[in-house]
Protein backbone atom coordinates (compact mmCIF):
# COMPACT_ATOMS: atom_id res chain seq x y z
CA UNK A 1 0.00 0.00 0.00
CA UNK A 2 1.46 3.60 -0.67
CA UNK A 3 2.51 5.18 2.37
CA UNK A 4 1.04 8.35 1.33
CA UNK A 5 -1.71 10.01 3.11
CA UNK A 6 -5.35 10.11 1.97
CA UNK A 7 -4.39 7.31 -1.11
CA UNK A 8 -5.94 4.50 0.84
CA UNK A 9 -9.69 6.86 0.24
CA UNK A 10 -9.17 7.83 -2.87
CA UNK A 11 -8.41 4.28 -4.10
CA UNK A 12 -11.81 3.46 -2.30
CA UNK A 13 -13.70 6.02 -4.20
CA UNK A 14 -12.37 5.21 -7.64
CA UNK A 15 -13.00 1.37 -7.10
CA UNK A 16 -16.58 2.41 -6.42
CA UNK A 17 -16.64 4.71 -9.43
CA UNK A 18 -15.12 2.45 -11.79
CA UNK A 19 -17.63 -0.52 -10.11
CA UNK A 20 -20.38 2.37 -12.07
CA UNK A 21 -18.27 2.80 -15.02
CA UNK A 22 -17.40 -1.46 -16.03
CA UNK A 23 -21.18 -1.93 -15.82
CA UNK A 24 -21.58 0.53 -18.87
CA UNK A 25 -19.11 -1.91 -20.74
CA UNK A 26 -19.48 -5.28 -19.26
CA UNK A 27 -22.61 -6.01 -20.08
CA UNK A 28 -23.06 -3.43 -23.78
CA UNK A 29 -22.44 -6.86 -25.68
CA UNK A 30 -24.60 -5.53 -28.33
CA UNK A 31 -25.79 -2.16 -29.48
CA UNK A 32 -29.04 -3.24 -28.01
CA UNK A 33 -27.78 -4.43 -25.10
CA UNK A 34 -25.50 -1.08 -24.65
CA UNK A 35 -28.32 1.07 -25.29
CA UNK A 36 -30.78 -0.34 -22.89
CA UNK A 37 -27.78 -0.03 -20.50
CA UNK A 38 -27.21 3.61 -21.18
CA UNK A 39 -31.10 4.57 -21.33
CA UNK A 40 -30.83 3.27 -17.65
CA UNK A 41 -27.83 5.50 -16.77
CA UNK A 42 -28.36 8.32 -18.68
CA UNK A 43 -31.72 10.30 -19.54
CA UNK A 44 -32.71 10.29 -22.78
CA UNK A 45 -32.13 13.52 -23.93
CA UNK A 46 -28.32 13.05 -22.70
CA UNK A 47 -27.65 9.90 -24.62
CA UNK A 48 -24.06 10.09 -24.97
CA UNK A 49 -22.08 9.40 -29.05
CA UNK A 50 -20.32 6.29 -29.09
CA UNK A 51 -17.43 6.95 -30.97
CA UNK A 52 -15.80 3.73 -31.40
CA UNK A 53 -17.65 3.10 -35.15
CA UNK A 54 -16.17 4.55 -38.53
CA UNK A 55 -16.22 7.85 -39.19
CA UNK A 56 -15.40 9.56 -42.83
CA UNK A 57 -11.63 10.08 -41.82
CA UNK A 58 -10.83 6.35 -41.27
CA UNK A 59 -8.63 5.35 -43.73
CA UNK A 60 -8.61 1.77 -46.06
CA UNK A 61 -6.78 -0.04 -43.54
CA UNK A 62 -8.19 0.92 -40.17
CA UNK A 63 -11.61 0.47 -42.11
CA UNK A 64 -10.75 -2.91 -42.84
CA UNK A 65 -9.12 -4.04 -39.29
CA UNK A 66 -12.41 -3.24 -38.31
CA UNK A 67 -15.01 -4.52 -40.52
CA UNK A 68 -12.59 -7.90 -39.93
CA UNK A 69 -13.09 -7.77 -36.16
CA UNK A 70 -17.21 -7.07 -36.55
CA UNK A 71 -17.64 -9.90 -38.79
CA UNK A 72 -15.69 -12.19 -36.04
CA UNK A 73 -17.92 -13.46 -33.69
CA UNK A 74 -15.25 -14.59 -30.92
CA UNK A 75 -14.78 -10.79 -31.05
CA UNK A 76 -16.90 -8.34 -29.34
CA UNK A 77 -16.64 -4.48 -30.01
CA UNK A 78 -16.27 -1.71 -26.69
CA UNK A 79 -18.13 1.45 -27.15
CA UNK A 80 -16.23 4.46 -26.03
CA UNK A 81 -17.51 7.95 -25.06
CA UNK A 82 -16.31 11.20 -24.52
CA UNK A 83 -16.62 10.90 -20.40
CA UNK A 84 -16.29 8.19 -18.63
CA UNK A 85 -19.52 6.97 -16.63
CA UNK A 86 -19.11 8.37 -13.41
CA UNK A 87 -16.64 11.15 -13.71
CA UNK A 88 -19.34 13.68 -12.60
CA UNK A 89 -18.83 12.27 -9.06
CA UNK A 90 -15.48 11.95 -8.70
CA UNK A 91 -12.89 13.41 -6.22
CA UNK A 92 -11.78 15.77 -8.65
CA UNK A 93 -12.60 18.61 -7.43
CA UNK A 94 -9.85 20.96 -8.54
CA UNK A 95 -11.20 20.63 -11.72
CA UNK A 96 -13.11 23.22 -13.27
CA UNK A 97 -16.05 23.04 -15.29
CA UNK A 98 -16.54 20.10 -17.89
CA UNK A 99 -14.46 17.33 -18.15
CA UNK A 100 -13.42 14.94 -21.21
CA UNK A 101 -12.30 11.67 -21.11
CA UNK A 102 -8.39 12.27 -22.15
CA UNK A 103 -8.50 10.17 -25.59
CA UNK A 104 -11.80 11.90 -26.85
CA UNK A 105 -11.04 15.35 -26.29
CA UNK A 106 -11.13 16.82 -29.75
CA UNK A 107 -14.19 17.97 -31.49
CA UNK A 108 -13.02 17.27 -34.92
CA UNK A 109 -12.97 14.10 -36.14
CA UNK A 110 -9.97 12.90 -37.83
CA UNK A 111 -7.01 14.86 -36.03
CA UNK A 112 -6.74 12.49 -32.56
CA UNK A 113 -6.94 9.42 -31.17
CA UNK A 114 -9.45 7.40 -33.83
CA UNK A 115 -9.31 4.26 -32.47
CA UNK A 116 -11.76 1.34 -31.82
CA UNK A 117 -11.47 -1.80 -29.44
CA UNK A 118 -12.39 -5.15 -29.27
CA UNK A 119 -12.55 -8.02 -26.54
CA UNK A 120 -12.33 -11.51 -27.15
CA UNK A 121 -13.58 -13.10 -23.93
CA UNK A 122 -12.35 -16.76 -24.64
CA UNK A 123 -8.60 -15.89 -24.83
CA UNK A 124 -8.82 -12.82 -22.55
CA UNK A 125 -7.41 -10.40 -24.97
CA UNK A 126 -8.24 -7.03 -26.72
CA UNK A 127 -7.36 -5.33 -29.85
CA UNK A 128 -7.39 -1.75 -30.66
CA UNK A 129 -7.46 -0.16 -33.85
CA UNK A 130 -5.23 2.71 -33.39
CA UNK A 131 -5.23 5.98 -36.66
CA UNK A 132 -3.32 8.74 -34.70
CA UNK A 133 -4.47 11.91 -36.24
CA UNK A 134 -2.30 14.87 -37.18
CA UNK A 135 -2.76 16.50 -33.92
CA UNK A 136 -0.83 13.75 -31.71
CA UNK A 137 2.36 15.08 -33.33
CA UNK A 138 5.85 13.89 -31.64
CA UNK A 139 9.46 14.49 -32.54
CA UNK A 140 10.05 15.08 -35.85
CA UNK A 141 6.39 14.70 -36.62
CA UNK A 142 6.00 10.92 -35.76
CA UNK A 143 3.24 9.82 -33.12
CA UNK A 144 4.04 11.18 -29.87
CA UNK A 145 5.64 8.53 -26.99
CA UNK A 146 3.36 9.63 -24.95
CA UNK A 147 -0.13 8.33 -27.22
CA UNK A 148 2.03 5.21 -27.45
CA UNK A 149 1.61 5.17 -23.76
CA UNK A 150 -1.91 6.16 -23.49
CA UNK A 151 -3.04 3.49 -26.18
CA UNK A 152 -1.37 0.63 -24.85
CA UNK A 153 -2.94 1.34 -20.57
CA UNK A 154 -6.12 2.15 -22.72
CA UNK A 155 -5.81 -1.43 -24.64
CA UNK A 156 -5.05 -3.49 -21.45
CA UNK A 157 -7.05 -1.59 -18.96
CA UNK A 158 -10.04 -2.42 -21.07
CA UNK A 159 -9.53 -5.80 -21.42
CA UNK A 160 -8.98 -6.20 -17.64
CA UNK A 161 -12.00 -4.03 -16.10
CA UNK A 162 -14.21 -6.04 -19.54
CA UNK A 163 -12.29 -9.57 -18.53
CA UNK A 164 -12.00 -9.48 -14.88
CA UNK A 165 -12.91 -6.68 -13.14
CA UNK A 166 -12.28 -2.66 -11.93
CA UNK A 167 -8.33 -2.42 -11.49
CA UNK A 168 -5.72 0.18 -11.73
CA UNK A 169 -2.45 0.46 -13.26
CA UNK A 170 0.35 0.06 -11.34
CA UNK A 171 3.06 -0.28 -13.34
CA UNK A 172 3.84 0.58 -17.10
CA UNK A 173 6.77 -0.16 -18.89
CA UNK A 174 6.96 0.34 -22.95
CA UNK A 175 10.11 -0.28 -25.52
CA UNK A 176 9.67 1.68 -28.46
CA UNK A 177 11.20 -0.10 -31.71
CA UNK A 178 10.20 1.88 -34.30
CA UNK A 179 8.21 5.78 -34.77
CA UNK A 180 4.59 5.40 -35.78
CA UNK A 181 3.83 7.91 -38.94
CA UNK A 182 1.08 10.14 -37.94
CA UNK A 183 -2.24 9.23 -39.81
CA UNK A 184 -0.81 5.59 -40.53
CA UNK A 185 -3.10 2.34 -38.62
CA UNK A 186 -1.49 0.20 -36.24
CA UNK A 187 -3.01 -2.94 -33.94
CA UNK A 188 -2.72 -3.14 -30.12
CA UNK A 189 -2.91 -6.76 -29.61
CA UNK A 190 -2.51 -7.25 -25.01
CA UNK A 191 -2.93 -10.72 -23.24
CA UNK A 192 -3.35 -11.30 -20.27
CA UNK A 193 -0.76 -13.62 -18.82
CA UNK A 194 -0.75 -14.77 -15.44
CA UNK A 195 -3.55 -13.21 -12.33
CA UNK A 196 -1.45 -13.59 -8.93
CA UNK A 197 -4.18 -12.51 -5.79
CA UNK A 198 -5.23 -9.04 -6.74
CA UNK A 199 -2.21 -8.80 -9.47
CA UNK A 200 -3.26 -9.11 -12.99
CA UNK A 201 -0.07 -9.12 -15.57
CA UNK A 202 -0.13 -8.49 -18.92
CA UNK A 203 2.03 -8.18 -22.29
CA UNK A 204 1.04 -5.79 -25.39
CA UNK A 205 2.31 -5.65 -28.80
CA UNK A 206 2.19 -2.10 -31.23
CA UNK A 207 2.35 -3.70 -34.92
CA UNK A 208 1.70 -2.01 -38.48
CA UNK A 209 -1.97 -2.83 -39.99
CA UNK A 210 -0.38 -5.69 -41.30
CA UNK A 211 1.96 -7.09 -38.83
CA UNK A 212 5.16 -6.32 -40.61
CA UNK A 213 6.38 -3.63 -38.60
CA UNK A 214 6.78 -3.84 -34.36
CA UNK A 215 7.02 -0.19 -33.46
CA UNK A 216 6.43 -0.97 -29.50
CA UNK A 217 6.58 -3.76 -26.86
CA UNK A 218 4.84 -3.34 -23.23
CA UNK A 219 3.77 -5.06 -20.05
CA UNK A 220 1.70 -3.92 -17.94
CA UNK A 221 0.90 -4.56 -14.15
CA UNK A 222 -2.95 -3.82 -12.91
CA UNK A 223 -3.91 -4.26 -9.49
CA UNK A 224 -7.12 -5.19 -8.68
CA UNK A 225 -9.83 -3.24 -6.65
CA UNK A 226 -11.93 -4.91 -4.53
CA UNK A 227 -16.05 -4.07 -3.90
CA UNK A 228 -16.10 -2.35 -0.77
CA UNK A 229 -12.54 -2.44 -0.18
CA UNK A 230 -11.80 0.79 2.36
CA UNK A 231 -7.87 0.54 1.23
CA UNK A 232 -6.86 -0.65 -1.78
CA UNK A 233 -2.75 -2.22 -2.41
CA UNK A 234 -0.43 -1.31 -4.65
CA UNK B 1 19.71 -2.33 -34.38
CA UNK B 2 15.97 -3.06 -34.92
CA UNK B 3 15.53 -5.93 -37.18
CA UNK B 4 12.40 -3.47 -38.83
CA UNK B 5 12.90 -2.94 -42.60
CA UNK B 6 13.33 0.64 -43.17
CA UNK B 7 14.22 1.67 -39.30
CA UNK B 8 17.43 2.93 -40.22
CA UNK B 9 16.39 4.85 -42.58
CA UNK B 10 14.07 6.62 -40.57
CA UNK B 11 16.12 6.96 -37.85
CA UNK B 12 18.60 9.13 -39.81
CA UNK B 13 16.10 11.40 -41.06
CA UNK B 14 14.42 12.09 -37.11
CA UNK B 15 18.00 12.37 -36.36
CA UNK B 16 18.48 15.01 -38.89
CA UNK B 17 15.22 16.63 -37.99
CA UNK B 18 15.86 16.70 -34.24
CA UNK B 19 19.10 18.35 -34.53
CA UNK B 20 17.09 21.30 -36.31
CA UNK B 21 14.98 21.09 -33.82
CA UNK B 22 17.05 21.25 -31.10
CA UNK B 23 18.92 24.01 -32.18
CA UNK B 24 15.48 26.10 -31.23
CA UNK B 25 15.59 25.17 -27.17
CA UNK B 26 20.04 25.01 -27.01
CA UNK B 27 20.46 28.34 -27.29
CA UNK B 28 17.35 30.07 -26.18
CA UNK B 29 19.05 30.17 -23.05
CA UNK B 30 17.35 34.22 -22.30
CA UNK B 31 13.93 35.77 -23.71
CA UNK B 32 15.92 37.43 -25.86
CA UNK B 33 18.12 35.22 -27.47
CA UNK B 34 15.13 32.61 -28.45
CA UNK B 35 13.97 35.73 -30.22
CA UNK B 36 17.04 36.25 -32.37
CA UNK B 37 16.80 32.54 -32.89
CA UNK B 38 13.39 32.23 -34.13
CA UNK B 39 13.55 35.17 -36.47
CA UNK B 40 16.71 33.52 -38.14
CA UNK B 41 14.19 29.85 -38.06
CA UNK B 42 10.52 31.47 -39.02
CA UNK B 43 9.79 34.56 -40.93
CA UNK B 44 8.61 37.37 -39.19
CA UNK B 45 5.06 36.90 -39.92
CA UNK B 46 4.97 33.40 -38.64
CA UNK B 47 6.71 33.88 -35.32
CA UNK B 48 5.49 30.73 -33.11
CA UNK B 49 3.43 31.55 -29.94
CA UNK B 50 5.64 30.50 -26.62
CA UNK B 51 2.77 28.75 -24.41
CA UNK B 52 5.70 27.85 -21.68
CA UNK B 53 4.19 31.38 -20.10
CA UNK B 54 1.40 32.17 -17.14
CA UNK B 55 -2.20 32.64 -18.17
CA UNK B 56 -5.30 33.59 -16.42
CA UNK B 57 -5.91 29.70 -16.47
CA UNK B 58 -2.88 29.02 -14.16
CA UNK B 59 -3.62 28.54 -10.09
CA UNK B 60 -1.96 29.95 -7.65
CA UNK B 61 0.58 26.99 -6.83
CA UNK B 62 1.52 26.54 -10.61
CA UNK B 63 2.09 30.25 -10.82
CA UNK B 64 4.20 29.79 -7.47
CA UNK B 65 6.28 27.47 -9.01
CA UNK B 66 6.97 29.37 -11.91
CA UNK B 67 7.70 32.49 -9.92
CA UNK B 68 10.22 30.51 -7.72
CA UNK B 69 12.20 29.21 -11.21
CA UNK B 70 11.97 32.15 -13.20
CA UNK B 71 14.00 34.04 -9.93
CA UNK B 72 16.28 31.57 -9.27
CA UNK B 73 19.34 31.76 -11.78
CA UNK B 74 20.47 27.89 -12.04
CA UNK B 75 16.98 27.54 -13.81
CA UNK B 76 16.52 28.24 -17.50
CA UNK B 77 13.28 28.17 -18.91
CA UNK B 78 12.30 26.30 -21.79
CA UNK B 79 10.08 27.58 -24.74
CA UNK B 80 7.21 25.94 -26.04
CA UNK B 81 5.14 25.41 -29.72
CA UNK B 82 2.69 24.48 -31.00
CA UNK B 83 4.50 22.53 -33.63
CA UNK B 84 7.86 21.13 -33.67
CA UNK B 85 10.15 23.03 -35.49
CA UNK B 86 10.92 20.61 -38.34
CA UNK B 87 7.83 18.68 -38.67
CA UNK B 88 6.98 20.47 -41.61
CA UNK B 89 9.48 18.60 -43.57
CA UNK B 90 8.91 14.90 -41.70
CA UNK B 91 8.66 12.10 -43.15
CA UNK B 92 4.80 11.06 -41.75
CA UNK B 93 3.48 11.93 -45.17
CA UNK B 94 0.00 9.46 -43.87
CA UNK B 95 -0.66 12.97 -42.06
CA UNK B 96 -3.16 15.08 -43.06
CA UNK B 97 -2.76 18.98 -43.14
CA UNK B 98 -1.80 20.65 -40.24
CA UNK B 99 0.44 19.23 -37.47
CA UNK B 100 0.07 20.03 -33.66
CA UNK B 101 2.37 18.71 -30.84
CA UNK B 102 0.35 16.49 -29.30
CA UNK B 103 1.06 18.66 -25.62
CA UNK B 104 0.03 21.80 -27.39
CA UNK B 105 -2.96 20.88 -29.51
CA UNK B 106 -6.12 22.09 -27.70
CA UNK B 107 -6.94 25.88 -28.76
CA UNK B 108 -8.58 26.79 -25.36
CA UNK B 109 -6.11 27.77 -22.53
CA UNK B 110 -6.70 25.51 -19.37
CA UNK B 111 -8.25 22.68 -20.39
CA UNK B 112 -5.57 20.71 -21.49
CA UNK B 113 -1.89 20.35 -20.88
CA UNK B 114 -1.01 23.41 -18.89
CA UNK B 115 2.93 23.14 -18.38
CA UNK B 116 6.28 24.95 -17.90
CA UNK B 117 10.03 23.22 -17.72
CA UNK B 118 13.67 24.45 -16.70
CA UNK B 119 16.76 22.72 -16.96
CA UNK B 120 19.45 22.89 -14.96
CA UNK B 121 22.88 22.97 -16.69
CA UNK B 122 24.75 22.40 -13.62
CA UNK B 123 22.94 19.33 -11.85
CA UNK B 124 21.50 17.88 -15.62
CA UNK B 125 18.26 18.17 -14.44
CA UNK B 126 14.98 19.22 -15.55
CA UNK B 127 11.41 20.28 -13.88
CA UNK B 128 8.14 20.22 -15.41
CA UNK B 129 5.41 22.45 -13.62
CA UNK B 130 2.39 20.57 -14.97
CA UNK B 131 -1.24 21.57 -14.00
CA UNK B 132 -3.89 19.06 -16.10
CA UNK B 133 -7.10 20.75 -17.33
CA UNK B 134 -10.61 18.91 -17.10
CA UNK B 135 -10.14 17.12 -20.59
CA UNK B 136 -7.30 15.01 -19.48
CA UNK B 137 -9.78 13.13 -17.91
CA UNK B 138 -9.06 9.23 -17.02
CA UNK B 139 -10.47 6.69 -14.69
CA UNK B 140 -13.09 8.13 -12.17
CA UNK B 141 -12.00 11.35 -13.36
CA UNK B 142 -8.46 11.76 -12.20
CA UNK B 143 -5.49 12.38 -15.08
CA UNK B 144 -5.40 9.79 -17.28
CA UNK B 145 -2.63 7.61 -16.68
CA UNK B 146 -1.47 8.41 -20.31
CA UNK B 147 -0.74 12.10 -19.53
CA UNK B 148 1.40 10.76 -16.85
CA UNK B 149 3.20 8.87 -19.29
CA UNK B 150 3.45 11.70 -21.51
CA UNK B 151 4.87 14.71 -19.00
CA UNK B 152 7.71 11.70 -18.14
CA UNK B 153 8.75 11.61 -21.65
CA UNK B 154 8.29 14.91 -21.91
CA UNK B 155 10.83 16.14 -19.03
CA UNK B 156 13.10 13.35 -20.09
CA UNK B 157 13.67 14.04 -23.53
CA UNK B 158 13.93 17.84 -22.74
CA UNK B 159 16.61 17.64 -20.82
CA UNK B 160 18.63 15.21 -22.79
CA UNK B 161 18.08 16.97 -25.41
CA UNK B 162 19.52 20.45 -24.07
CA UNK B 163 21.97 18.74 -22.25
CA UNK B 164 23.61 16.66 -24.12
CA UNK B 165 21.95 16.64 -27.86
CA UNK B 166 19.12 14.65 -29.71
CA UNK B 167 18.18 11.36 -28.77
CA UNK B 168 14.78 9.34 -28.78
CA UNK B 169 12.54 7.19 -26.20
CA UNK B 170 13.88 3.50 -26.23
CA UNK B 171 12.57 2.42 -23.04
CA UNK B 172 9.49 4.10 -20.50
CA UNK B 173 8.60 2.28 -16.67
CA UNK B 174 6.39 4.09 -14.88
CA UNK B 175 5.45 3.02 -11.72
CA UNK B 176 1.47 4.78 -10.51
CA UNK B 177 1.29 5.09 -6.82
CA UNK B 178 -0.78 7.47 -6.29
CA UNK B 179 -3.64 9.23 -8.62
CA UNK B 180 -3.54 12.61 -10.06
CA UNK B 181 -6.46 15.05 -9.45
CA UNK B 182 -7.45 17.08 -12.55
CA UNK B 183 -7.00 20.80 -11.83
CA UNK B 184 -3.73 20.12 -9.09
CA UNK B 185 -0.45 21.09 -9.72
CA UNK B 186 2.34 18.57 -9.79
CA UNK B 187 6.09 18.72 -10.13
CA UNK B 188 8.16 16.28 -12.67
CA UNK B 189 11.63 16.31 -12.03
CA UNK B 190 14.29 14.73 -13.85
CA UNK B 191 17.77 13.68 -13.88
CA UNK B 192 20.59 12.26 -15.99
CA UNK B 193 21.55 9.06 -13.76
CA UNK B 194 24.34 7.39 -16.16
CA UNK B 195 25.47 8.07 -19.83
CA UNK B 196 27.17 4.90 -21.29
CA UNK B 197 27.59 5.23 -25.10
CA UNK B 198 24.86 6.21 -26.64
CA UNK B 199 22.74 5.33 -23.82
CA UNK B 200 21.04 7.66 -21.55
CA UNK B 201 19.86 6.63 -18.26
CA UNK B 202 17.42 8.74 -16.66
CA UNK B 203 14.97 8.88 -13.31
CA UNK B 204 12.48 10.85 -12.62
CA UNK B 205 9.62 11.63 -9.98
CA UNK B 206 5.87 13.36 -10.32
CA UNK B 207 5.00 14.66 -6.72
CA UNK B 208 2.28 16.77 -5.71
CA UNK B 209 3.53 20.85 -5.56
CA UNK B 210 4.28 21.07 -1.86
CA UNK B 211 5.80 17.51 -2.16
CA UNK B 212 3.86 15.75 -0.21
CA UNK B 213 2.49 13.10 -2.44
CA UNK B 214 4.53 11.40 -4.66
CA UNK B 215 1.85 10.33 -7.37
CA UNK B 216 4.57 8.29 -9.78
CA UNK B 217 8.44 7.54 -10.53
CA UNK B 218 9.76 5.97 -13.48
CA UNK B 219 12.64 5.49 -15.61
CA UNK B 220 13.97 6.14 -19.03
CA UNK B 221 16.38 5.08 -21.48
CA UNK B 222 17.39 7.04 -24.39
CA UNK B 223 19.63 6.53 -27.08
CA UNK B 224 21.23 9.48 -28.69
CA UNK B 225 21.13 10.08 -32.48
CA UNK B 226 24.99 10.88 -33.73
CA UNK B 227 25.16 13.48 -36.35
CA UNK B 228 24.84 11.79 -40.01
CA UNK B 229 24.40 8.25 -38.79
CA UNK B 230 23.27 6.33 -41.33
CA UNK B 231 21.50 3.52 -38.93
CA UNK B 232 20.63 4.46 -34.96
CA UNK B 233 21.04 1.62 -32.53
CA UNK B 234 18.14 0.59 -30.74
Amino acid sequence: MSPESGTGTMLYEISRIIQGGAAVCRHASTAAAARVEHEHLFPAALQPRDYAVPNPTWNPETKRLYEELSRDPSWRRLPSYEEFAGSRSSMSLEADGETRFFTRNLDQEGIGFEYCMFYNEAEKRTVFIFQPGPYLGGLAGYTHGGCIATIVDSTVGAGIVNGIGPAMTANLNLDYRSPIPLGSTVLIDSRVEKVDGQKVYTRCQVRSHDSAVLHSEATALYVMLKSGESEARL
